[in-house]
């Protein structure tokens, strides 16, 4: 497993004058893979690495011969979109390719001037998916956010038996997973009232938003065989944001006993750059469990879990409402999450999703699911943090939310932090709720 | 709508003998697509049609330019494999690939000799999924499935409330969707006796299957728009055989709150050959609720489903032991079901699941779910058949089953057959048990 080598450095700067302001989330110490295009013009989607606030294009630096021989091939499949085939690549053929772009990129680089004319601003840029995700797994790891939501479905009864044996988790659907920017329309379901004796067919009224991570699967086993704990991590591309938007009362009344389906399927956000494990190393951090809960079963234990099972990633989530944004107001801030807090850690979904046998592929997508923690601040949908609606809130614009109105606008961003390493930043994840189409 | 045409004509012969006889599945009235290859060598999969005992590879016939021009792009779409380009094209294409296939295959055609020379001995090949499938959703279409597994989940409550108004669904994996013919071991899982404190982890001892139809979807629709009833069917491809492989003990420890993830995941059987919508059409028949049941709401209804709502399919689900194997015993039958049984039609389960705006890719895979019927020799999977495992059968063999064994194979059937009309089949979808990998 990579440790932090010098391409973490804090010492290390860029060139590009804006990667070493101290408020980008793209200083030389993250170098997160994408796919982007120029908005203008018919380009084609292709790899790129955000640095600053531009992006080179991986492509680019190929055909002007700026690659070392040792990553030059693997630096082709960085620069093809979707980046599926870049992270099919075991980690040490990517850990060349950042290797080189941080050199490519730094203060030291001879080359700056070939290198520039392959940047392209990303305020020029537009985005698509960085991988084709042929499946999408979501899951429940956040202790708080099962009970908080558990307590509002099943007051009697929130914590099921099986919460604190396995990682609890779904299939999701693949199909309407949008990049960024991506806006929605308002879904249209079966609603039942509690005080209704039939349901009715009609625009969701019970919107909300789930701030989670995205875990992008790199290399995957073969089908019948499993991933070792020890050996998850070395399966894992990176990390995104994900925003899992979900349809509230299309839920409660469709979930039993099958699980979620309509309620979410309608749309799901993920950020464009994905932050590979190599730039988090350093954000290691321990991971332990309550006194008192069941130890973890042996193909959910290692001991790296207790000294760097997880990442210290914040996760802040914000509302911009229509009039919000008319009046240029900045979006309100709603909640930041810990990762650490999450009750099972990355490298025990995926030793639990492939003990049966099942078959990961690079480029599948594992949510973590909503990252609430114990500290009300950290409620991380407005689920929880309306207590299903019972307690509105107020905006800064004045306007009340108890779940999302048509134009509102949620920004999902991300960062690590710690003593001796620069701040490393996700980027954003942003999208606009539409009118419901008429049924 | 494709109503019956010519290339139904039960008076239509092939000069492709097998195809005459009166037990093939594949006489010319029936002309489903797949993938394949010879066995023997180096080829690559490529599109074919079964006829009697051969596959017609359409690759070879367009190469000797046996195609009219009208039918020529379709089929070369037709050609490749998998067969997803196919399967979007407007149905009208695909039904001019049909009517010329009928007619190279038919008496008529006096090209024969040229045609004999690119047919394939269903004997000499192997098969691969005819589609790309990215995403997969199950149904549970069966009322009388659902009130059997409910009353053993939940006995006071077998039926939940919201059954009789939406088809309730969830999403598969699709990742682990095999061919017919491919073998799967023994999954291994979390396990809880309900007599034990804590689950244990260990191989599944309550293996099922679950004979389903599967829906194969040819043009999708956009994320964001719902495709109508009255055009739900003019969005399927055709229909193939599922088994939807099931770990029951691993399914009732996980499966709240979110439904069944483990307990399917790890493998799931697909016949190779696809039934077209149109060589279904003369088996249609209508589909009508119970008296009392609430009135389907008017997304999910249309005139049209109480005349050819459903078609009118058999499916039988039979046994052989590794011993009746050895012994050289012909496989047990365990059960006939019929689709029009299903509470739910395939329209229904299209209109359904994109009401919210959920886009449909062609080649995804809806499965009905359980076929059970009410009948009790209609029981489409062991749970129900033996209550449980509360009862268990005996095989010709002598050997009892409550679930599956190590070495059992599990085979599914279906036909369509109607006065006046030829019988058609599906072939087979069978895999077997392995023994499941070390813990």
């Amino acid at each position: 497993m990579t440790r932090s080598n010098h391409t973490h450095d804090v010492s290390r700067k860029s060139w590009v004058r804006s990667a070493n302001d101290g408020a980008t989330d793209f200083p030389i110490q993250n170098l997160p893979h994408g796919v982007f295009r120029r908005a203008s013009g018919n380009e084609n989607f292709r790899g790129g690495i955000a640095i600053g606030d531009q992006i080179l294009d991986v492509g680019a630096a190929l055909a002007r011969n700026l690659f070392p021989a040792e990553a030059r091939e693997a630096a082709q499949a960085a620069a093809r979109a979707p980046l599926n085939d870049y992270m099919a690549l075991p980690p040490d053929k990517r850990s060349a390719v950042r290797s080189a772009v941080s050199f490519l990129l730094s203060e030291d680089c001879p080359q700056r001037k070939e290198v520039s004319e392959c940047l392209v601003p990303q305020a020029d840029a537009e985005y698509a998916l960085p991988a084709r995700i042929e499946n999408f797994s979501d899951f429940y790891s956040s202790l708080s956010h099962a009970t908080n939501v558990g307590r509002l479905f099943r007051p009697d009864n929130p914590i099921l038996p099986n919460y604190r044996w396995l990682p609890v988790g779904y299939h999701g659907r693949a199909s309407s997973i949008r990049v960024s920017g991506q806006d929605f329309r308002r879904p249209i379901g079966q609603l039942k009232d509690p005080n209704s004796a039939e349901p009715e067919f009609a625009p969701c009224r019970r919107l909300d938003y789930e701030a989670e991570l995205g875990v992008l699967i790199g290399q995957g086993n073969e089908l019948g065989t499993a991933i070792d704990i020890q050996n998850a991590d070395s399966h894992v591309f990176g990390i995104c944001l994900l925003n899992d938007w979900s349809a509230r009362d299309i839920q409660s009344w469709e979930y039993q006993p099958l699980g979620p389906f309509l309620a979410k399927s309608f749309f799901t956000s993920l950020s464009p750059w994905i932050v590979t494990l190599e730039a988090l190393e350093p954000y290691r951090t321990g991971f332990s469990r309550p006194e008192g809960d069941p130890a973890p079963m042996p193909h959910f234990w290692s001991p790296e879990l207790a000294t760097r099972g997880s990442i210290d990633i914040r996760v802040e989530t914000l509302l911009q409402s229509a009039q919000m944004r008319t009046n240029g107001a900045t979006p309100a801030s709603l909640s930041v999450s810990r990762y650490p807090d999450a009750y099972w850690a990355m490298s025990q979904l995926i030793a639990h999703q492939t003990s049966n046998g099942t078959n990961l592929c690079p480029g599948d997508l594992l949510g973590s699911g909503t990252l609430s923690g114990p500290d009300p601040a950290s409620r991380a949908c407005l689920l929880e943090l309306t207590e299903g609606g019972k307690h509105p809130f107020t905006l800064p614009s004045g306007e009340s939310r108890t779940f999302l109105e048509d134009g509102d606008t949620v920004i999902m961003r991300a960062w690590c932090e710690r003593d001796g390493y620069r701040r490393i930043g996700f980027g954003e994840c942003r999208a606009t709720v539409l009118p419901a189409r008429r049924p």
